[in-house]
Protein backbone atom coordinates (compact mmCIF):
# COMPACT_ATOMS: atom_id res chain seq x y z
CA UNK A 1 0.00 0.00 0.00
CA UNK A 2 2.86 2.27 0.93
CA UNK A 3 4.53 2.40 -2.31
CA UNK A 4 0.97 3.01 -4.16
CA UNK A 5 0.52 6.19 -1.87
CA UNK A 6 0.05 9.84 -4.13
CA UNK A 7 1.66 12.10 -1.68
CA UNK A 8 0.70 14.91 -4.44
CA UNK A 9 -2.91 14.68 -4.13
CA UNK A 10 -2.89 15.73 -0.42
CA UNK A 11 -0.83 18.80 -0.93
CA UNK A 12 -2.95 21.48 -1.75
CA UNK A 13 -1.81 24.22 -4.33
CA UNK A 14 -2.47 27.95 -3.47
CA UNK A 15 -1.85 30.18 -6.26
CA UNK A 16 -1.27 34.05 -5.26
CA UNK A 17 -0.11 33.24 -1.80
CA UNK A 18 1.30 34.91 0.47
CA UNK A 19 1.57 37.14 -2.44
CA UNK A 20 0.77 37.21 -6.18
CA UNK A 21 2.77 35.47 -8.44
CA UNK A 22 3.84 32.84 -6.00
CA UNK A 23 2.33 29.51 -5.93
CA UNK A 24 2.04 27.80 -1.91
CA UNK A 25 2.54 24.28 -1.30
CA UNK A 26 0.12 23.96 1.51
CA UNK A 27 1.39 21.00 4.01
CA UNK A 28 -2.36 21.52 5.87
CA UNK A 29 -4.13 18.45 3.75
CA UNK A 30 -1.89 16.14 4.69
CA UNK A 31 -2.79 17.39 8.63
CA UNK A 32 -6.61 16.77 7.89
CA UNK A 33 -6.04 13.34 5.91
CA UNK A 34 -4.62 10.98 8.57
CA UNK A 35 -3.62 8.34 5.95
CA UNK A 36 -1.37 10.98 4.42
CA UNK A 37 -0.22 12.38 7.91
CA UNK A 38 0.47 8.48 8.97
CA UNK A 39 2.32 8.14 5.67
CA UNK A 40 4.84 11.12 5.70
CA UNK A 41 5.66 10.30 9.59
CA UNK A 42 6.65 6.65 8.99
CA UNK A 43 8.60 7.24 5.97
CA UNK A 44 10.63 9.57 8.05
CA UNK A 45 11.07 7.02 10.94
CA UNK A 46 12.25 4.71 7.82
CA UNK A 47 14.58 7.12 6.42
CA UNK A 48 16.04 7.63 10.11
CA UNK A 49 15.94 5.10 12.42
CA UNK A 50 19.07 3.64 11.97
CA UNK A 51 20.72 7.09 11.53
CA UNK A 52 22.95 8.46 14.44
CA UNK A 53 20.58 11.40 15.60
CA UNK A 54 21.09 12.97 18.95
CA UNK A 55 18.57 15.51 18.71
CA UNK A 56 16.17 16.96 15.94
CA UNK A 57 15.76 20.89 15.32
CA UNK A 58 12.65 22.00 14.36
CA UNK A 59 11.53 25.48 12.62
CA UNK A 60 8.81 27.25 13.69
CA UNK A 61 5.93 26.59 13.46
CA UNK A 62 4.80 24.06 10.53
CA UNK A 63 8.26 22.23 11.27
CA UNK A 64 6.77 21.56 14.48
CA UNK A 65 3.81 19.24 13.14
CA UNK A 66 6.23 17.01 11.46
CA UNK A 67 9.20 16.90 13.85
CA UNK A 68 7.00 16.39 17.12
CA UNK A 69 5.51 12.66 15.87
CA UNK A 70 8.72 11.68 14.89
CA UNK A 71 10.62 12.49 17.88
CA UNK A 72 7.89 11.18 19.79
CA UNK A 73 7.99 8.01 17.88
CA UNK A 74 11.90 7.38 18.36
CA UNK A 75 12.31 8.93 21.52
CA UNK A 76 15.16 11.81 20.19
CA UNK A 77 15.14 15.02 22.17
CA UNK A 78 13.36 17.85 19.84
CA UNK A 79 14.95 21.19 20.02
CA UNK A 80 12.92 24.76 18.91
CA UNK A 81 13.95 27.11 16.12
CA UNK A 82 11.78 30.16 17.42
CA UNK A 83 11.59 33.37 15.87
CA UNK A 84 13.20 36.01 18.02
CA UNK A 85 11.33 36.41 21.41
CA UNK A 86 9.34 33.39 21.93
CA UNK A 87 11.71 31.31 24.11
CA UNK A 88 12.50 31.82 27.67
CA UNK A 89 15.84 30.60 28.74
CA UNK A 90 19.51 31.54 27.51
CA UNK A 91 19.57 31.92 23.72
CA UNK A 92 21.78 31.61 20.53
CA UNK A 93 20.96 34.53 17.87
CA UNK A 94 21.43 34.53 14.45
CA UNK A 95 20.23 37.58 11.92
CA UNK A 96 20.43 36.49 8.57
CA UNK A 97 19.06 37.68 5.16
CA UNK A 98 15.65 37.44 3.39
CA UNK A 99 14.65 38.73 -0.12
CA UNK A 100 13.60 41.99 1.38
CA UNK A 101 14.83 42.61 4.73
CA UNK A 102 16.43 40.02 7.60
CA UNK A 103 14.85 37.95 10.23
CA UNK A 104 16.29 36.46 13.60
CA UNK A 105 16.55 32.94 14.54
CA UNK A 106 16.70 31.59 18.04
CA UNK A 107 17.30 28.28 20.04
CA UNK A 108 18.02 27.35 23.88
CA UNK A 109 21.78 27.17 24.14
CA UNK A 110 21.32 24.54 26.80
CA UNK A 111 19.10 22.34 24.50
CA UNK A 112 21.61 21.64 22.11
CA UNK A 113 23.85 18.35 22.45
CA UNK A 114 27.33 18.70 22.92
CA UNK A 115 29.30 17.08 19.69
CA UNK A 116 26.09 15.00 19.30
CA UNK A 117 24.58 14.45 15.50
CA UNK A 118 20.93 17.14 15.31
CA UNK A 119 18.70 16.22 12.14
CA UNK A 120 17.07 19.64 11.49
CA UNK A 121 13.13 19.51 9.93
CA UNK A 122 11.00 21.56 8.36
CA UNK A 123 7.77 21.49 6.35
CA UNK A 124 9.20 22.82 3.03
CA UNK A 125 12.63 23.55 1.87
CA UNK A 126 12.97 25.98 -0.20
CA UNK A 127 15.96 28.82 -0.27
CA UNK A 128 17.47 26.82 2.43
CA UNK A 129 18.16 30.05 4.31
CA UNK A 130 16.51 29.59 7.37
CA UNK A 131 17.74 25.65 7.94
CA UNK A 132 21.63 27.24 6.70
CA UNK A 133 20.93 29.99 10.01
CA UNK A 134 20.13 27.50 12.28
CA UNK A 135 22.87 24.54 10.93
CA UNK A 136 25.13 27.63 11.89
CA UNK A 137 23.67 28.15 14.93
CA UNK A 138 23.82 24.43 16.22
CA UNK A 139 27.35 24.31 15.04
CA UNK A 140 28.17 27.45 17.09
CA UNK A 141 26.41 25.63 19.92
CA UNK A 142 28.78 22.77 19.85
CA UNK A 143 26.97 20.64 17.77
CA UNK A 144 27.29 18.23 14.45
CA UNK A 145 24.35 19.24 11.34
CA UNK A 146 24.73 17.35 8.70
CA UNK A 147 21.46 16.24 7.67
CA UNK A 148 18.13 18.08 6.83
CA UNK A 149 14.83 16.68 6.32
CA UNK A 150 11.53 18.88 4.42
CA UNK A 151 7.86 16.80 3.35
CA UNK A 152 8.63 19.16 0.01
CA UNK A 153 10.98 20.59 -1.54
CA UNK A 154 11.59 23.20 -4.58
CA UNK A 155 15.34 22.38 -5.86
CA UNK A 156 14.11 25.49 -8.33
CA UNK A 157 15.02 27.66 -5.24
CA UNK A 158 18.30 26.40 -5.11
CA UNK A 159 18.64 25.15 -1.35
CA UNK A 160 20.58 22.72 -2.68
CA UNK A 161 23.50 25.34 -2.84
CA UNK A 162 22.93 26.87 0.17
CA UNK A 163 22.54 23.76 2.04
CA UNK A 164 25.66 22.57 0.22
CA UNK A 165 27.27 19.08 1.68
CA UNK A 166 24.35 18.41 3.44
CA UNK A 167 22.39 15.32 3.00
CA UNK A 168 19.06 16.73 2.30
CA UNK A 169 15.84 14.67 1.75
CA UNK A 170 12.55 15.38 0.92
CA UNK A 171 9.21 12.92 0.32
CA UNK A 172 7.91 15.21 -2.72
CA UNK A 173 9.74 18.05 -4.97
CA UNK A 174 8.05 20.23 -7.32
CA UNK A 175 9.87 22.29 -10.26
CA UNK A 176 9.32 26.10 -11.14
CA UNK A 177 5.83 26.06 -12.92
CA UNK B 1 6.01 3.57 36.21
CA UNK B 2 4.20 5.95 35.14
CA UNK B 3 2.17 7.36 37.91
CA UNK B 4 5.75 7.57 39.02
CA UNK B 5 6.60 9.99 36.60
CA UNK B 6 6.93 13.92 37.55
CA UNK B 7 5.97 16.09 35.34
CA UNK B 8 6.33 19.37 37.29
CA UNK B 9 10.14 18.54 37.16
CA UNK B 10 10.30 18.37 32.80
CA UNK B 11 8.80 21.50 33.04
CA UNK B 12 10.96 24.73 33.54
CA UNK B 13 9.90 27.96 35.45
CA UNK B 14 11.12 31.10 33.85
CA UNK B 15 11.26 34.77 35.97
CA UNK B 16 10.02 37.74 34.40
CA UNK B 17 9.08 36.32 30.86
CA UNK B 18 7.92 37.60 28.59
CA UNK B 19 7.64 40.83 31.07
CA UNK B 20 8.26 41.76 34.31
CA UNK B 21 6.61 39.91 37.08
CA UNK B 22 5.06 37.33 34.94
CA UNK B 23 6.13 33.17 36.14
CA UNK B 24 6.59 31.76 32.46
CA UNK B 25 5.91 27.55 32.40
CA UNK B 26 8.10 26.73 29.79
CA UNK B 27 7.30 23.43 27.69
CA UNK B 28 10.45 23.27 25.81
CA UNK B 29 12.02 21.10 28.67
CA UNK B 30 9.41 18.47 28.08
CA UNK B 31 10.26 18.31 24.60
CA UNK B 32 14.08 17.83 24.98
CA UNK B 33 13.37 14.82 27.50
CA UNK B 34 12.03 12.02 25.62
CA UNK B 35 10.56 10.60 28.71
CA UNK B 36 8.63 13.73 29.08
CA UNK B 37 7.19 13.91 25.76
CA UNK B 38 5.85 10.41 25.84
CA UNK B 39 4.24 10.62 28.93
CA UNK B 40 2.29 13.57 28.15
CA UNK B 41 1.06 11.89 24.70
CA UNK B 42 0.53 8.71 26.37
CA UNK B 43 -1.78 10.46 28.80
CA UNK B 44 -3.55 12.68 25.98
CA UNK B 45 -4.08 9.23 24.40
CA UNK B 46 -5.38 7.47 27.53
CA UNK B 47 -7.98 10.03 28.05
CA UNK B 48 -9.22 10.87 24.60
CA UNK B 49 -9.26 7.45 22.56
CA UNK B 50 -12.70 6.08 23.74
CA UNK B 51 -14.08 9.80 23.22
CA UNK B 52 -15.71 10.47 20.36
CA UNK B 53 -13.29 12.74 18.77
CA UNK B 54 -13.69 13.78 15.07
CA UNK B 55 -11.18 16.48 14.72
CA UNK B 56 -8.56 18.02 17.05
CA UNK B 57 -7.55 22.29 16.30
CA UNK B 58 -4.33 23.27 17.52
CA UNK B 59 -3.21 26.78 18.86
CA UNK B 60 -0.04 28.28 17.11
CA UNK B 61 2.79 27.33 17.39
CA UNK B 62 3.25 25.24 20.68
CA UNK B 63 -0.24 23.82 20.47
CA UNK B 64 1.06 22.07 17.59
CA UNK B 65 4.00 20.24 19.43
CA UNK B 66 1.07 17.90 21.39
CA UNK B 67 -1.41 17.72 18.58
CA UNK B 68 0.28 16.76 16.41
CA UNK B 69 1.47 13.30 18.09
CA UNK B 70 -1.42 12.91 19.98
CA UNK B 71 -2.93 12.74 15.80
CA UNK B 72 -0.89 10.83 14.14
CA UNK B 73 -1.53 8.15 16.95
CA UNK B 74 -5.08 8.10 16.75
CA UNK B 75 -5.83 9.22 13.45
CA UNK B 76 -7.65 12.16 14.12
CA UNK B 77 -7.67 14.86 11.54
CA UNK B 78 -5.50 18.23 12.71
CA UNK B 79 -6.80 21.57 12.11
CA UNK B 80 -4.39 24.53 12.68
CA UNK B 81 -5.35 27.35 14.94
CA UNK B 82 -3.06 30.04 13.03
CA UNK B 83 -2.93 34.27 13.06
CA UNK B 84 -3.97 35.64 10.68
CA UNK B 85 -2.72 35.93 7.33
CA UNK B 86 -0.61 32.17 7.96
CA UNK B 87 -3.73 30.04 6.50
CA UNK B 88 -3.68 30.15 2.83
CA UNK B 89 -6.94 28.85 1.84
CA UNK B 90 -10.38 29.94 2.72
CA UNK B 91 -10.78 30.99 6.33
CA UNK B 92 -13.13 31.98 9.35
CA UNK B 93 -11.81 35.12 11.30
CA UNK B 94 -12.51 36.20 14.67
CA UNK B 95 -11.20 38.67 16.55
CA UNK B 96 -10.50 38.94 20.49
CA UNK B 97 -9.22 41.02 23.20
CA UNK B 98 -6.21 40.55 24.81
CA UNK B 99 -5.19 42.57 28.24
CA UNK B 100 -4.17 45.07 26.26
CA UNK B 101 -4.93 45.58 22.40
CA UNK B 102 -6.79 42.50 20.68
CA UNK B 103 -5.51 39.40 18.58
CA UNK B 104 -7.22 37.75 15.59
CA UNK B 105 -7.04 33.92 14.76
CA UNK B 106 -8.18 32.27 12.18
CA UNK B 107 -9.19 28.37 10.52
CA UNK B 108 -9.68 27.05 7.37
CA UNK B 109 -12.97 27.11 6.53
CA UNK B 110 -13.65 23.53 4.30
CA UNK B 111 -11.38 21.75 7.25
CA UNK B 112 -14.42 22.15 10.17
CA UNK B 113 -16.01 18.82 10.55
CA UNK B 114 -20.48 19.68 10.30
CA UNK B 115 -21.72 18.55 13.60
CA UNK B 116 -18.42 16.79 14.46
CA UNK B 117 -16.94 16.71 17.94
CA UNK B 118 -13.52 19.13 17.88
CA UNK B 119 -10.87 19.08 20.57
CA UNK B 120 -9.09 22.06 21.75
CA UNK B 121 -5.43 21.55 22.35
CA UNK B 122 -2.61 23.45 23.49
CA UNK B 123 0.12 23.72 25.76
CA UNK B 124 -0.88 25.79 28.28
CA UNK B 125 -4.16 26.68 29.40
CA UNK B 126 -4.02 30.46 31.43
CA UNK B 127 -7.14 32.95 30.84
CA UNK B 128 -8.22 30.81 28.03
CA UNK B 129 -8.93 33.76 25.58
CA UNK B 130 -8.04 32.01 22.69
CA UNK B 131 -9.44 28.67 23.35
CA UNK B 132 -12.56 30.74 23.89
CA UNK B 133 -12.46 32.38 20.25
CA UNK B 134 -11.15 28.74 18.78
CA UNK B 135 -14.59 27.41 20.15
CA UNK B 136 -16.80 30.38 18.67
CA UNK B 137 -14.80 29.87 15.11
CA UNK B 138 -15.36 26.35 15.41
CA UNK B 139 -19.10 26.39 16.14
CA UNK B 140 -19.85 29.01 13.41
CA UNK B 141 -18.18 26.91 11.07
CA UNK B 142 -20.88 24.12 11.97
CA UNK B 143 -18.83 21.65 14.30
CA UNK B 144 -19.37 20.95 18.06
CA UNK B 145 -16.72 22.25 20.67
CA UNK B 146 -17.46 20.83 24.29
CA UNK B 147 -13.88 20.02 25.36
CA UNK B 148 -10.28 21.20 25.54
CA UNK B 149 -6.68 20.07 26.73
CA UNK B 150 -3.81 21.40 27.70
CA UNK B 151 -0.28 20.21 29.34
CA UNK B 152 -0.34 23.09 31.80
CA UNK B 153 -3.26 24.96 33.17
CA UNK B 154 -3.16 27.78 35.34
CA UNK B 155 -6.82 28.13 37.05
CA UNK B 156 -5.64 31.46 39.04
CA UNK B 157 -6.18 33.11 35.34
CA UNK B 158 -9.67 32.24 35.76
CA UNK B 159 -9.80 29.86 32.05
CA UNK B 160 -12.64 27.64 34.00
CA UNK B 161 -14.95 30.82 33.72
CA UNK B 162 -13.85 31.89 30.30
CA UNK B 163 -14.61 28.07 28.92
CA UNK B 164 -17.75 27.57 31.05
CA UNK B 165 -19.73 24.23 30.05
CA UNK B 166 -16.62 22.88 28.19
CA UNK B 167 -14.67 19.68 29.83
CA UNK B 168 -11.67 21.50 30.63
CA UNK B 169 -8.61 18.80 30.81
CA UNK B 170 -4.94 19.72 32.01
CA UNK B 171 -2.19 17.23 33.14
CA UNK B 172 -0.62 19.67 35.79
CA UNK B 173 -1.79 22.60 37.41
CA UNK B 174 0.06 25.75 38.80
CA UNK B 175 -1.26 28.14 41.61
CA UNK B 176 -0.20 31.83 41.41
CA UNK B 177 3.22 32.02 43.33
Amino acid sequence: METAFNLDQSIRKVKDFPKEGVLFYDITSILTNPDAFSYCIEKMVDIYKNKKIDAVAAAEARGFLFAAPFCEKLGIPLILIRKKGKLPGKVLTKTYALEYGEDSIQIHKDDIPQGGNVLLVDDLIATGGTLKAAKELLEEGGAKVDKAFGIVGLPFLNYSQVLEGMDVVTLINYDSE
